[in-house]
Parts: structure tokens; C-alpha cells; sequence
């Protein structure tokens, strides 16, 4: 099955790019809302589901024992940009641990948030783990293991106690069994399941709703919820989608990016859960599909719709700061 | 018409995301050696035409005139790194013709070549445009300008006579009209005019072996290419794809890098053209397709074919560099 095409790059006269992919909307019986596209073929989420994968931090009791706020949770669901803020908060939840830097096994990268990549630069200093755009997921996940008082070292792999419960939910939430057939290894090092969308989507409607889930389950996903409702800076950063939308709808929103194309979200609200994937991998036009789905889902006044419309309809400007094209959801999203 | 699946990225147990696209090779008659997908449509080269924008400056006596050897010329094809040897060219190029980066009119931004961005922001510097990966093209047009004793303010406006040889140099190589329907304002605020694929492809056969074209632009382009096969480095820097190749095969492979995907080549030995555009303007992709073509259509012997299939088939390496990963072409390349 061939996907649509979702998102179009104009510039000038023509149209330049175009980006397929596949949508799914589903509620929390997973009755199916919206499916464009294969929603039954498995993507690996990647960070999309890092809400869902902070569940045992919460569960496990692990993020009252530290002691952490709504900072730190969100941190944990984070695919950060590295702004020292982010730093702070995820030394200090591994700090509570009684660990730093060197316990995280996701490696360095520069900080994504230029003017911190390069602060960093100028200050003679190079990335640690903790600059990594995964450290707060890691740092919530060496949490477990020492709240639990199991050896952190080794926590990223499959067989590790944390990655065998962060599976457990993902199977609970999804209703998929995942086995290595569906098995890839992410860029922080952890294991990456595949997962039809349409699964994905039903995941992230039990996780906004808490429907079908056990009590414990549901109380620990609406921590989550709130925790990056009041702290969407800690989710992404500075200018980026996540936490721009979130900034602006509050608990009425929650979405999370991921590599490759992929994008998930709940509107708690509307009662559905939202998972797409572009085919190519392209995280510009999956902001634009996840813009998209949210105009057309979640009811929104004048203002609210003219700040979602830079995200439905970015502007490509070149260096000179000339507009020279812009993105734009094809029929099929509207 | 839908374009086919070029290029694919598996992940572990699955591939993970997909590229489509379409290819022309064409020979210097305009006959058609290889046709996947929509070879009519117009797309913008981007920056793939550079070496082709750049036959003014050698046509009209401006390199000569300023002494520019092969450094000089292959920087005026370039999308380069912004690495400190091609800013002291650049710087050159405009001192020659009286001039200082005050003059580009690219716009500014920091060096894609990471370490060459880190040392710039660890010295307190900022970019200018100097840094700009186009700023050996420009500093070629304002040459063009300078040594026809024109004004150069305003020489990145399509009416701008330097402009207007650009365009006239396009069309008597595609043999296409390049109008208002199809021009699009390029990242560096020059026209792109759009041309069908095959056309790019013919362009660059013509180019490649100078047939079909006066003896004074054959000589131009011969020019222009030794200048790219001496100095490849030149034409983009360390580790990048066109340097790469270039430095293996020397005069035999010609390649250029656009953006959104588009990548152009010739094979002089085999008198043909490549033009190829993934539809969703991914550079990876491109990439690997343009690999591919090189090793389906020159002849290699067997080390020449292992340094290629590092192209064809690039790996994927997290943070930690464990291969996660790769990059391969589908069968319609191969």
C-alpha cells in the first residue's frame, strides 16, 4: 500500500518537495477515528513514546522518592535541545540518585539548540551524556534502577530489569506483543519496537484518557500529562513544536516528536490518541501532518487557530530572511 | 505519475523509512540511458548547477583576468563547509576583484562543517557571509560584474546582467526557456529556474563532454571541471560526498550536490549526464542514488568498488557508534 502524499514544499512556482506518510486517530476502545495511509504496518515510535516510557519512573514510585517535580517528569519525557536549563534538571535528578554524568549510556552529542551548542564551544567545553537530547529519559531511567536497588550498568539494554518494564507497558498500553522481530536499536542505545500506528495511536489514547488502563497505571500517565502541561519548556526548548504547542494549549495537548518522522499525541479532551509517520523519515513535514491533526480535531477560537496556522503552513525563509516557499498539508490532512 | 522507492533505511528488523524519486541519465545527444520516474517534471537544481552557473566567469575572461587557478574555480562550484581554506579563497577571490564579504549578498550562517563552526564560536566569532556554503559562487559573480565593469550591487536579482548570463548559459545547455512559471528564489536569494530532470541530464552529458556546444564554452566547462577534479576539496570539504568521490576518480566523475535532494553528475568517459531529485528533498537519499549510479554505470576496479559501496550502502552508528543501521539503494538503482 502506497501512502499519500500528506505535506507539499512549494517555493515560487512550483512545488519542490512532497512527503508521504500515515495517520492514525483513534479513541480509547480503538475504534478508528481517522486512517490515512498503512496504519497496520509496524514503525518504531522512537522518542515519541517517551511519555509512555517514563511510566515505571512513575509507577515504580522511583519520582516521589527523589522527590521530583513537574521539571524533572517532563525532562524524563523529553527530546530536549540541550539549553543548560535542561542540563540543570537532569544532573539534579541524578544527583538525587547519587550518580552523574558518567552512569548515563546514551552518549554526547552537541546541544540541537545552536546558541547553546555554541556557548558551549566558546566556553572551551564538549558534550557529555548529559547533553544528549535523551539524558532526562536516561536519567529517569537510572532513577529506577537505583530506587529499585538493582546494578544501573547495563540499563539500556533489552535484557536490563528498566528496559524489561519500559516493554511491559508499551505491551499493556498497545496490546502488541514485542519481540525481537520487531526490534531496532535507537539512537540513545535502548531498544526500539515496532508498532502498527494505528496501535500507537490507540496507546496514546488510553495513556489521555485513562481508559482500560488499571488505576495505578491511569494516575501515573495523567502525572505525566500534567507534568508536561506545566513544563512544556522541559519537554523540547526553546522555539521547538512540542513544547510551542503545549505552551499554548496546555493540558488540552500533549505531543511528542520522534526520529525519523514519527509523531504521537493525545487530545485528553476529544478522548483520541494521534500517531503518524512520514515514509521518509522527515520531521518538518511530520510537524506539519501533527499541526495538522490538531486543527482539525481539537475546537479552537480565532486566536488559538492563527498560532496553530504557523505550524499547519510554516514559512521557508532563506538566509537573507526572504520568504521563499512554505509547507502545507495536502487535502488528505485537512 | 508516482515515483519509485530509490532508496530504503532499515533498522534492525525493519526498514524504518523510504525514499522516492526519479532519475535521468542521458547521453550528449539528448538519448535517454536510464529513466526511473517522472524524468519531465521541472525541479529546481538548487545548487547541482553550480559548476554550469559558473561558465560566465571563465567565458568572460573574469577568472583569467583575476588569475584564478583550480581553487578559485572550484570554490565558484562549491557548496563548501565554510572550513578555514575555503574562506581564505573566498576572501581572495573578492580581493582580487577589489572587493570584501560586504559585498555578498548571500546572507550569512554558521559553517555546516561542525568543527570549523565550533572553532568559529570558540574564537568569539559570528559568521558572515564569507561563511555562507555558497560564498565561492558569489564571490564568482561579483567577479563577473567587477571585470565587466558593471555595478555589482543587486547582482543576485534575476534582471541583473550577471543573472541574465547565468540564465542565458542554463538554457543553451538544457534547451529549456527558463520564465517566470518556473523560477523559485534560492536559499542564497539567486533565481532557480526549473528544468525537467532529462534536460538536467542532457545539460550536464553536454557539459561533460562538450558536444553540441560552441568551442568557446566546451573549453569553459573543460576548464571547469579540471579546476573540480585538482581540487575537489574545494567544491565542498572533508568527508563530504562530492569531495569524496572526486578525490577517487578524479576527472572520470564530476558531482554536485543541490538541496532538496537533488543531486547532478557526469561520467565524461561514458558521455553521460546524471540528474536525479528525491521526491521529499532528502540529501542522504540522494546520496546513495547518485553512488549507485556511479557504480551501475563506470567501469571500477575492485578497490574503487569498495570505496564506492561505503556510498551505495552507508551504515548507520548511533551516538555510541554501535551500527543500528543503513542506507541501502532499492533494485530500480542497481
Amino acid at each position: 500500500m502506497r501512502n499519500p502524499v500528506l505535506v507539499e514544499v512549494v517555493r515560487g512556482a512550483l512545488t519542490e518537495s512532497r512527503h508521504r506518510g500515515a495517520v492514525a486517530v483513534v479513541d480509547a476502545d480503538g475504534a478508528s477515528v481517522l486512517a490515512l495511509g498503512d496504519v497496520a504496518q509496524p514503525v518504531y515510535p522512537r522518542s515519541a513514546v517517551k511519555p509512555l516510557q517514563a511510566l515505571p519512573l512513575i509507577e515504580s514510585g522511583a519520582a516521589e522518592r527523589y522527590g521530583f517535580g513537574d521539571a524533572e517528569i517532563a525532562l524524563a519525557c523529553a527530546s530536549h535541545g540541550g539549553e543548560p536549563p535542561h542540563i540543570e534538571v537532569a544532573s539534579r535528578m541524578l544527583a538525587r540518585a547519587g550518580l552523574d554524568a558518567s552512569a548515563l549510556e546514551c552518549g554526547a552529542h552537541w546541544p540541537s539548540h545552536q546558541p547553546s551548542s555554541q556557548a558551549l564551544a566558546r566556553s572551551g567545553g564538549t558534550p557529555s551524556g548529559l547533553h544528549n537530547n535523551c539524558s532526562g529519559k536516561h536519567a529517569g531511567f537510572l532513577c529506577v534502577a537505583c530506587a529499585a536497588g538493582v546494578d544501573h550498568r547495563g540499563y539500556v539494554e533489552a535484557e536490563h530489569v528498566v528496559q524489561r518494564e519500559v516493554r511491559a507497558a508499551l505491551e499493556s498500553l498497545t496490546g502488541v506483543g514485542l519481540d525481537e522481530d520487531v526490534c531496532g536499536i535507537d539512537g540513545c542505545s535502548i531498544p526500539t519496537w515496532g508498532v502498527p500506528l494505528d496501535r500507537l495511536a490507540l496507546a496514546f489514547a488510553r495513556f489521555g484518557s485513562g481508559r482500560g488502563l488499571e488505576q495505578k497505571r491511569a494516575s501515573a500517565a495523567a502525572r505525566i500529562r500534567a507534568a508536561c502541561a506545566a513544563q512544556p519548556y522541559f519537554v523540547a526548548g526553546t522555539g521547538r513544536f512540542c513544547t510551542e504547542i503545549m505552551k499554548r494549549f496546555g493540558a488540552r495537548v500533549l505531543v511528542k516528536t520522534g526520529a525519523e518522522g514519527v509523531f504521537c499525541g493525545v487530545l485528553p479532551e476529544q478522548g483520541v490518541g494521534i500517531a503518524l509517520k512520514c515514509d521518509d523519515g522527515a520531521t518538518r513535514a511530520a510537524e506539519v501532518a501533527m499541526a495538522a491533526m490538531i486543527a482539525r480535531f481539537l475546537p479552537t477560537d480565532g486566536e488559538q487557530r492563527g498560532a496553530l496556522d504557523r505550524f499547519v503552513r510554516p514559512v521557508l525563509r532563506n538566509w537573507n530572511g526572504i520568504e521563499v516557499g512554505a509547507l502545507r498539508p495536502t487535502d488528505e490532512l485537512l
